[in-house]
């Protein structure tokens, strides 16, 4: 089969190539684009515990632990003993973590302006569509 | 922002899916997406350098190398010397790995069937569009 029509290897390639962008438009805030995954989760939701940070990241138990020692060493985040059981572990940001919150979210927004640039409106929204139909995505309205 | 419209989170969380299903159709015959890929290149251009499979599948030259012994251990291709070049290896086919491409690519077929199976053939079509244009694929033609 011709790579050009198989999906996998289209899916393969894209996601190369837009995250080595995310890669490097987030390395000057030290940060990687699983990383800043972990941000956002914590910007939006407040204390997670790391299994629901990979919950929503699609990550599994074993991978997780390994991204917040290296958010934690990094100075970005903390792991806390929950006040309200203290036999979990809650992720917390830092002053560091929650200083960064506008300047990477405005980064994001440009890597995605970027990535769409290149589209009409509707067929940015038909990637979009199919993106989150094959991963199972659920949509929760606007962008921002 | 809302992960659900991140580019690079909706890529990554697709590729995942799919790599998965792609994986697990290939499974009962012993390969996995990245040596089908590897076997797809032979089986279209015949004997391949290493450095051409790399090329083709956008993979480093350093990670080539180890898929290709594990393929080679496994007893679906073999590495001789360019008879043209003997300074040059070649990947070429054992007679299992040319003994299961029939059935090998209708497996892929069928897997991208299954893929696309939820969306009409405009939002195939630009889906298809789309993460060629973002990961610099060159359209071929036909797809089979």
């Amino acid at each position: 089969m011709d790579f050009s029509f198989c999906i996998n290897y289209l899916l393969t390639v894209a996601q190369h190539e837009i995250f080595m962008n995310f890669a490097a438009g987030l390395a000057p805030y030290g940060i990687t684009p699983g990383q800043y995954g972990v941000l956002n989760c914590l910007w939006t939701y407040g204390p997670c515990t790391p299994k629901e940070i990979a919950k929503e990241l699609r990550l599994e138990n074993s991978t997780i632990s390994g991204v917040l020692d290296r958010m934690q060493k990094r100075g970005v985040i903390d792991r806390e003993l929950d006040p309200n059981d203290r036999r979990s572990i809650q992720v917390v940001l830092t002053e560091e973590g929650k200083a960064m919150k506008d300047d990477v979210l405005r980064v994001i927004d440009d890597l995605n302006d970027v990535a769409l640039s290149p589209f009409t409106q509707q067929e940015r929204d038909t990637l979009i569509y199919c993106l989150r139909k094959i991963g199972n995505v659920e949509s929760h309205g606007s962008p921002r």
